[in-house]
This record gives C-alpha cells, sequence and structure tokens, in this order.
C-alpha cells in the first residue's frame, strides 16, 4: 500500500490505542520450539467437532435460509433462551429479553465500555486483571486503577478508600470490572463471603459491576473454596454478566453472551447495531443445536478432568523443581495458574533467556498490573501442552529460575 | 429484570445512540400477510447452502483445532490472502497485509468510524445514504451532512461548497461515505467520469474516503452505465474500501472486510481487538474453502441473472402500474430501486395505510435522507419477493397510489 495521509486525521480514542503488552511478546512466548506455559487460549482438542459438524448439518439442511441470513441485532432467539435458562439456574434473574448474543465476551466488554465509559472516567480492577479488559478500558480513553486483591478475593478496604480518594478528587468512579471464577490471570476465586462482601461494596459505593465469567464452567470440584455462583445474582440491577462458549465448545465460533437489566440491554444493542448489526446467525444456530442435542453437562464434566489433570501435573512438577520462596496459586478451575518467584528474580527480564536457554516460555506478570510491582510474578497455562512436556516444562524451568538464583 | 441504576451512568456516547429509523418501521413492514418491498436483506435463496456444508464438513475434519480456536486479530490468513487477490484484480494495491477481516462490512464502518472520528466531526454522505452508516456515525456523536447526488455521481459543486462552508464555520470535515456501485438505497451507479472527479475532488479537499462496496460484484451488465472499479483503485492512499460476502454467499456467516493503508489497517486492527479480539476462525475458513473448491465467478454469474430478472420484472410493473409523474432508478445492480412519487404523495404518511389497504410494504425515503424531503421518497427490492408477487404487489401499489392521488 501507498503512503498515506491517515495519520493526522486518527481520532483521539485512536491515538490512545494500546496493544496487548502480551502480544509485544508475541515474537518470543510462540517460538514452536518451545515448551509453552504462556499461550493464553483452551486447548483446542476439547472441543467437540465431530458433534458441531453433526449441528452443521442439521441447521444447514433444516433452515438454511433462516441460519445463513441476517438476525436481529439480539442474536439467534432459541440460543438465548437456551443461555438465559442456564443462567437463571445459577440464580441470574434474566430471561432471553435480557440476553443479548456477542462475538465473545470480549464484545460485551467492549459494548460496555461504549455504553457506560466516557474519557477520563475510572474503573476498578482487580490486582492483576486481564489484559484485554485494559485495552478495551484504554479504547474508550477511561483509566483503570489497580485494587488489590488476597487468595480469598477484593480487598474491600481498599477499594472503599480508593473510591473515596478518586471520589474527592473529582474522578468519576463509575465500575469495577471482575473476574470472580478461576481469575486471568490468577486462577484465583473468590469465596461466597468475598462475593458477598464485594456486593455490599458496589451497593454502598454505587458502582456498575461488570462480572466476566469466561471460565465460570470449568471449576475443578465444586466443593472446592470457591463459591461459583455470579454477582449478577446477589446484585442484578447494577451488574453486567458476560459469559461464554469460547473455553468450552469453541473458541472460533466467537460466541459469547450478556445479561444485564433491561435499560442497559437497550443501550447495548444500540451499540451493536452500531458495530456490527449481529453476530453470525449460523454460529449462534450451531451451538444451540448442540445443545439441543448433545449432554453438554457430561462435556463439562470431561472438559474439568481434562483440566484438573493437567493442573495437578503442573502444580506438582512445580512443587518439586521451582527453587525454595516461590509461591503459587492453586487454581479451583480455569487454566492459569499464578507465580511469584522468589525475590531478585524479574520474570519480564529473564523471559528472553528462559526461551532460548531452558526452551520453556511464560508470560511475565507485568502486562497484568495496572498498578504495583509485576516484576516477581508469571502466569503459567496448564492448557496447552500434554502431561509428558508439563513436567519437562516445569522441570525446565525451576532449573533456570534455581539457577539464575545463583 | 429488576429496576436498575445504569441510566445516570451512559456515557454521552450513548446517550447520542439512535436506532435506525427503518427499525422503528419494522412493525407495519414486517407484517408477514403483505408482499414486501420492504427487506433490506438478499434472497437467503440464493445462499449456496450445500457447497458451504461441504466446506464446514472439509474444514471440520480437516483442520479442527484451527479452525474451531482463536485467530489473529487481522483474521484468517488464507482467506485475507484470496479476498486480496480479488481486490487487486479490481485495481486495489493491496495484499492479505493491506486486509483486515471484519463481522461483515458494517464492522468495517464501525472500526473506520472508530479509528477517525471524535464528536462533532463532520462525515459527509450521498442524498440519499445507508441507514446504518447514519447509525454507526451517530455513535460516535460525529454528525453526517448530505451531499447531494445526481443520476451519474456525487455534485461535486456541492460538495465543495459545503466543505468550504463547514470548514469556514471551524467544522473538522474529515471524511466522506459513498457506496458507489448499486447504491443503498437508490440503486444507483457513479460512472467512471463521476469516480475521477470525486478522487480528485477527495484529493482537493483533503478528505478520506470510506468505500462501501457491499454490492459491487452484484452489477446486472458489465457493460451498463456505471464503471464498476473502485476509488481505491484511484485514490488508495486515503480510502478506506469495504467489502462482503453477506450479499453473495450469506448474511448469516458475517464476512466481509477492509482494504486501507498500512497505518489504518494497524490502528484498525487496535479498535478490534479492543472489540472482539478476532471474528469468527471457523466463517472465515469456510469460506475460504468454499473459494477454492467452487467456481465463485460463475455462482456471480447466476446471482446477477436471478437479481437482474426479478428487478426487470418490477420495473416493468411499477412503469405500467404507477401513476404518472413517478420517477424510478433504473438500477444497474445490487438489490434497491429508488423512486419519487408524483406531487401531493407522502410515502411516509402513507406506509400504513398502504399496509392496511392494499397489503403491501415498502420503505419511505425519509430515514435516508440526511437533508432535504424525503416524503416523495421510497426504496423498493426486488430481492425478496417471486415474480408473480412481484408484479402483483406493483399493480396493487400503484393502484393504490393512483387511488390516493385521487
Amino acid at each position: 500500500m501507498p503512503t498515506t495521509l491517515f495519520g493526522p486525521k486518527f481520532s483521539q480514542d485512536a491515538n490512545a490505542f494500546v496493544p496487548s503488552a502480551i502480544r509485544a511478546l508475541a515474537p518470543l512466548i510462540n517460538d514452536p520450539g518451545v515448551i509453552s506455559f504462556a499461550a493464553g487460549v483452551p486447548n483446542p482438542e476439547t472441543f467437540p467437532a465431530g458433534a458441531l459438524l453433526e449441528s452443521c448439518q442439521r441447521v444447514l439442511s433444516g433452515m438454511p435460509s433462516r441460519v445463513l441470513q441476517y438476525d436481529v441485532t439480539a442474536g439467534f432467539g432459541p440460543l438465548r433462551e437456551k443461555v438465559a435458562e442456564r443462567s437463571q439456574k445459577k440464580g441470574i434473574p434474566t430471561d432471553a429479553g435480557g440476553t443479548l448474543l456477542t462475538t465473545g465476551s470480549q464484545q460485551a466488554l467492549d459494548l460496555a465500555a461504549r455504553v457506560l465509559l466516557d474519557p477520563g472516567d475510572v474503573v476498578l480492577v482487580e490486582v492483576p486483571t486481564y489484559v484485554g479488559a485494559l485495552v478495551t478500558i484504554a479504547a474508550r480513553r477511561a483509566v483503570p486503577k489497580g485494587i488489590r486483591r488476597n487468595e480469598d478475593g477484593i480487598d474491600i478496604a481498599h477499594l472503599e478508600e480508593t473510591v473515596a480518594t478518586l471520589r474527592e478528587a473529582g474522578r468519576n468512579v463509575k465500575a469495577l470490572y471482575t473476574i470472580p471464577n478461576f481469575q486471568n490471570p490468577s486462577g484465583l476465586s473468590m469465596t461466597g463471603e468475598a462475593k458477598e462482601a464485594l456486593a455490599a461494596a458496589a451497593e454502598r459505593l454505587d458502582l456498575a459491576v461488570f462480572e466476566d465469567d469466561p471460565y465460570g464452567e470449568l471449576s475443578f470440584d465444586s466443593s472446592a473454596r470457591g463459591d461459583f455462583s455470579p454477582l449478577a445474582a446477589r446484585i442484578p440491577h447494577r451488574t453486567v454478566y458476560a459469559g461464554s462458549f469460547s473455553k468450552t465448545l469453541s473458541a472460533g465460533l466467537r460466541v459469547g453472551w450478556l445479561h444485564a437489566p433491561s435499560d442497559f440491554v437497550r443501550k447495548a444493542e444500540l451499540a451493536k447495531q452500531a458495530s456490527d448489526l449481529c453476530s453470525s446467525t449460523f454460529n449462534a444456530a450451531v451451538l444451540e443445536d448442540y445443545l439441543a442435542h448433545n449432554d453438554y453437562d457430561a462435556h463439562l464434566l470431561r472438559l474439568r478432568e481434562f483440566y484438573r489433570d493437567r493442573k495437578e501435573i503442573l502444580m506438582a512438577a512445580i512443587r518439586e523443581s521451582f527453587p525454595p520462596g516461590t509461591w503459587f496459586s492453586d487454581p479451583a478451575g480455569g487454566l492459569f495458574a499464578w507465580g511469584r518467584l522468589p525475590e531478585g528474580l524479574d520474570s519480564r527480564v529473564l523471559l528472553s533467556k528462559a526461551v532460548a536457554e531452558a526452551r520453556v516460555a511464560y508470560v511475565p506478570g507485568e502486562p497484568f498490573i495496572v498498578e504495583g510491582e509485576g516484576r516477581p510474578f508469571l502466569r503459567l497455562t496448564f492448557a496447552k501442552e500434554p502431561p509428558g512436556k508439563l513436567v519437562e516444562g516445569a522441570r525446565r524451568l525451576g532449573e533456570f529460575f534455581r539457577t539464575e538464583l545463583g
């Protein structure tokens, strides 16, 4: 393409766009010759390709004119009904009308940002938090502020204090973004008590809550410490809840959804109309058909076993191989574990050396941390590599860090 | 859902969102008992459901882990290559790197709006223009200004004068939005000379051009008056070109694309990352496989015949049935014809009566017209109804207007 004159015409938003800090590491962490703990994606072997093909056959034979045509902006009605039914079982007071299908839960986040955020508005985020949320917040020129979290949940005192300070300074603190279950990157989940306390604080502080729950179906053990019922079941009137099939049935179909109160849904629908008219009718119909003809809950049980087994293998290997002073979360679900290296090790600085020498890739903690020190932290996924490579990778990486520690 | 406190938190953009003025007419124009000239969509019978199913089978059997997984934000590389090759043949100097796959061409428009428009910026649009563009422009709180067009193309004198006046008044006039081929709603196409003149004017006036070309493949006769080569072939350095498979292979797969200079593509990619990470890998792979295993150009020839036949039937019936003093465009492609009723008939006011009495629906001209008088105009599509109903509908509607005229 020729040289261009677009530069001076870019919008203020465009001049504030930030690329994902993880994508900047892509040349390093996507080296195909290494054992990768760096991938941020589910294992595609777990997707039911055969059953999805059967669904493609049924919907393309049964109603080709419908599934190949545009749909209403809210998305394919029968899938909205099925999604809403499942969410009702989790205690969310919703129905098909309170549900909007989206291109993955990332679009739910973007629609919420368009509906709620003006430049300069503050969004409270956990430390650490999902990098994709920071990208979307930045694209609205809104400002993320970090709130400390511990193994149980968000530090409510720090939340109250931060909001008070910001509001005294005249800032418009509108919303809180949280992943309560099996968080990306930390793997941590909130306890039921922590969720109650957060819900109460959101009430007191009059915060809108964006509850991002892409991993909610991936609990390893329902008796584990987390309480996987959503905030949207506790404070539905101020919560936008986002779910997704990306981690359970297919990321490549790009089907997610949001539930929210009706005034929010109406605005989000207008934002989506402006964004892309509607998501794929076909993909929504394929997933609706899949849910009608398959035992999704049985599939989820197999999926949880798959990831739990790999998680246990990785965590055992880490305990065996990493240097003393290492701390790791013990995820009760999801795809990720979060670690803190012993004093003196800098995960960002060491990454290229780890790839070059140990032939292992991970994601350093820094991109996930809005305020505070990211250098001791790292995110590992147990989703990508088979068991043997999880063990071998942990062994090599542990040895590498031990050597670095001297 | 319970009552909610979201209202006071809506963003300034959200408070400026406008619903599509056509959607407001939905209860009237979607009456299933009427003959409909109102639909704004392609005929789904023309979509190759069988061949698309074969492609689903091939990609889900051949590379399930790839097509069910996330993709890079720019979209499935092999489809970008094929799309770019086709565009090169139209004279657009692009390649896979200058191509971004989008969720329909509507998303291309939205990404361009995010990359280019600040609140208050002016976008020049044709009178009449596509309603979905007005929705997207409004969602950025930018301001559309109408430029007259005639049967050949845009009125360049009016364009120059409008830009000069607005700029003298301190307005930031950044871009021009145009559908040069078989426009929605007018069915009109620009001549080659009109495109040359527009390209030269865009240069002189330093305007970014958004060239929306969803109907470009649907020319009824390549020897017709239009020159279907794109503006992007003439002024690529200031043009964002958007194309789509929605009118030719499937609207429900939601696969479109944009071509643009590299600095714009980089910004649009960041906007898309924030919007939805990536569009469906699966859908892009299915279309790429379709293009690899089928004769798309032969399919397009059949499609052109299908729509040309219906267009001719409708236009002949209109000539026969409508009252004297009616004017209609004679579309050289696309899905729509645009008419002006004789003095004294108001298309908006008469719609509900036409539906109730003549049992025929159309879209009144007003929603498409930014400035000026919409009342005499109406849009008819020949895409939806079979030939017999096109004739019967035109007969009834013509009779209805004759009666109204008294």
